[in-house]
């Protein structure tokens, strides 16, 4: 595990746990910390990136002279980076030697890391355009209780993995205003309805939505107390301003700027996409969850397609 | 309200609700109860039949005199018919009269009765072959809580309806032995996509599985302590027999009989069904559900698709 610094790489060794995220969970007895970059990188069989999507590039731009042909760098971030819009594969491809390209994987699923690290059984997706690189990360990443499954459509795995925070936040929304199992079964379905819209217009797979990158990572995030997103839609719904939520979170939730993003993409791609619109509109223009509800719920009514 | 016998209608009227079901809830006040069926059926705008479907047969069979062109006939009732395992539709396709076969309409979606019954928003979808009978439909369900979306694909959205309570046992399962949101996640979508296959090799439209019907109704009815399937999957991963949990429960959880019947129409349409196969075996053949759990999680991995 590659550390920030000496200081941070000393303090992880001695604790032999991550103080921070993870008290009381120790390494596993195999896991090394390290702070010297070029050491971590090469002699890794696999690279996996999982930082925020806002220092996504400056970590990359960091570790990329290490890295080397034949070794998969694989992407766990859900996000989409703030201004540009770009998946974190795109941010990839533009800070790796043309050469790395073949290396770029990306990972997701309903994957909630505190089950994980419990050892309860989970599932993913492995996204590459070369489907060696996505084997070689499904060989290591795969155990007896993580089940990595391969496919070729990268924009849709991450696109999946991001807007799924967008809908969490909202189906937060749902459960801190209390309108019931209907309701929230109904807006996750036009979520993901919206998420698939965008996707296509981008050029993922419309089966991917309904995968586990899509439809398995929005129940496991959905129906958990242990999402972020959820929890600030449902604080949002329950009074609190995005300010005061976030002081007390030592975790950016990512929905938060991911809502910013699709909201962008959406208008930039001429895609409708109501439920980011009026997250969008409760996040950063003071709508009131209650009226997002609302407003969703008194669109027309017609086909369903 | 068509009751079967004049006493049950004295009762019925007297108490001024449905004690069994619904005890505490009174009838709104335009409700009226009878057991006269011609007067019932002849006076109504619209037929509503929502009964267990082993007695929907018996059901159509004694109202069918008294229909008329122009009057939509809609099924409310989510399941299979053991032993033709036909869905309600054809069932009233089989028991009508030709001219009468336009008037059929079916209707399905994440309506948990007693949110219904609070008045928290709900959503659904009416099929129908002929639009105009789901469009009647529509407008006369329509109302300031309750959304009612209209489709022609009748197969798919009451395939979706019946085979999403096989899905609820099976998370019952994930939820009774606690292996927490990641895998009840995966699971729904492996589950979601077996719906799919079948649904589609029977003349289904895919779309309609992602659609209220399909994922919002699996949402609702997992994420829901309402679910009677649901809670029947919980008993059963905690150690009671079938036979236990049915001696306390009033109403038939409708997931058991169509866990038989999709189980039959899986092996004639020739489509791999893993959860229903596992949910047959815990419900007729005594596999404990934390070895069905076990032999999904076994399934070799691969592409996703």
């Amino acid at each position: 595990m590659l550390a920030r610094s000496q200081a941070e790489s000393n303090q992880l060794t001695d604790a032999n746990e991550n103080s921070r995220f993870l008290p009381g969970v120790s390494f596993p007895s195999g896991l090394r910390v390290s702070s010297d970059i070029s050491q971590v990188i090469t002699s890794s069989d696999l690279i996996i990136i999982a930082v925020p999507s806002n220092s996504f590039r400056s970590n990359v731009s960091l570790i990329k002279p290490f890295l080397s042909k034949g070794i998969p760098v694989l992407s766990a971030t859900k996000g989409l980076e703030i201004g540009s819009n770009k998946r974190m594969s795109e941010i990839l491809l533009d800070e790796l030697h043309d050469e790395l390209h073949e290396c770029v994987c990306v990972l997701s699923g309903p994957n909630l890391a505190k089950e994980i690290i419990a050892g309860s059984p989970a599932s993913a997706v492995v996204a590459s355009e070369y489907p060696d690189s996505a084997e070689a990360a499904q060989d290591i990443l795969t155990s007896a209780t993580f089940r990595a499954y391969v496919s070729r459509d990268v924009v849709g795995v991450e696109l999946a993995g991001a807007l799924k925070n967008v809908i969490a936040l909202g189906a937060g929304f749902c459960d801190g205003l209390a309108i019931g199992d209907n309701a929230k079964g109904a807006f996750i379905t036009r979520g993901l309805a919206e998420m698939s819209r965008l996707g296509v217009a981008l050029g993922a797979q419309p089966v991917t939505f309904a995968g586990l990158a899509g439809i398995g990572d929005i129940i496991a995030t959905c129906s958990s107390s242990l999402s972020r997103n959820h929890y600030v839609g449902e604080q949002l719904a329950m009074g609190r301003t995005l300010a005061q939520i976030s002081a007390h979170m030592d975790n950016v939730a990512e929905g938060v700027n991911t809502t910013k993003a699709a909201y962008a993409l959406s208008k930039y791609m001429n895609v409708e996409m109501p439920i980011v619109s009026v997250t969008y509109n409760v996040l950063f223009e003071g709508l009131l969850p209650k009226d997002a509800v609302s407003r969703l719920m008194e669109r027309p009514v017609g086909f369903e397609q």
